[in-house]
């Protein structure tokens, strides 16, 4: 029987997620997985869940900015504080998946690329034509992905990933599903590492 | 100079506290660095952080039942859902900062028995009679325990130390603060082990 792929969801504009994506294909490599990359927007869970995005809250947001900062560097992580924090991450979204219905592998390395420029060179990526750029840069044919990004079906294509990322019960960024089992966030990369190597231990 | 001295902030009725509980001094010792445990009541945090107890969030609430059970697994702590959650950790703190005053080696004892009862035994912790009862097997004086429990100054002394502790900034279970770095949740151990062991790397 063919292992299960790991489910890999995750928000562009989290840096835990950046952090998780910067870890998830090594580790599951080490076990012979795939890992599917699901760009989703954390906004739609958080009307569903009731929660807000962790920097909203008093108190606890301040600990989160001196905690994104010291978790990249115990994971040794490139990173800088983006210019603006949260950006929209829809542009980007739509490009991965109108990218990775043509060429999966290259709609990866547009989201690591997002990811990286986002995270750790203070680059935008919240608009149509900064996503394009970056895509641009990978050998993708820009011109036909930015008028792509206007059509309705990409958007509806997001609407259905979105909506099936939270059917299937994730709830954050990151958020991994696989054999089943559930695994929230950045912190529990150890367990779902053991969880591979044993089996379900 | 001293080394500061690690101030661990925890409820009774949360699993993560009662996890950090059972690894906090063994490794504070290996740094040579006490740790100053001081129960507090998440109940209050949650009026001024404006969050509420994850078990309470839809969706959340369920991966947080399984994250619970699978940590104490990963982490080899014993642990079995308690009969009643959460249940009110009011008497267990009051009579905690009673001993301690008189005994803060056996308010310590008190703690964890009163962890490993809730937590791994499916005992129950939320009246005064059953936190007098784990108390006295310990060799605490359980009638002054008992009617120190009814008394204004108990309530006040509490109070005092839940208005402290958010000050300080805590606002999770566990949630650690040493050379003024915070530490939330079992899940930054880790880097507080390596905060101790660099200086602040």
């Amino acid at each position: 029987m063919d292992k299960d792929t790991i489910q890999f969801y995750f928000d562009f504009s989290s840096p835990y997620g950046y952090f998780a994506s910067e870890r998830i294909d090594a580790l599951a490599e080490k076990h012979g997985r795939d890992v599917a990359w699901r760009p989703y927007l954390m906004g739609a869970v958080f009307a569903v869940v009731g929660t807000q995005p962790l920097l909203e809250y008093p108190i606890k947001g301040d600990y989160v900015r001196r905690d994104v900062v010291r978790s990249a560097r115990y994971m040794e992580i490139p990173f800088r504080i983006p210019k603006r924090f949260p950006v929209s991450s829809v542009a980007a979204c739509r490009a991965f998946y109108w990218l990775g219905d043509q060429d999966m592998a290259l709609a990866k390395r547009l989201a690591q690329a997002l990811y990286r420029s986002y995270f750790a060179e203070r680059g935008e990526i919240d608009t149509p034509a900064a996503v394009v750029a970056v895509a641009q840069a990978l050998g993708a044919d820009g011109a036909a992905l930015g008028a792509a990004l206007q059509e309705p079906a990409i958007k509806e294509r997001l609407k259905r990933e979105v909506d099936q990322a939270i059917s299937a019960g994730a709830f954050g960024s990151p958020f991994f599903i696989v054999d089943g089992e559930p695994f929230w966030s950045c912190d529990r990369l150890d367990q779902l590492d053991k969880w591979l190597e044993t089996g379900g231990w």
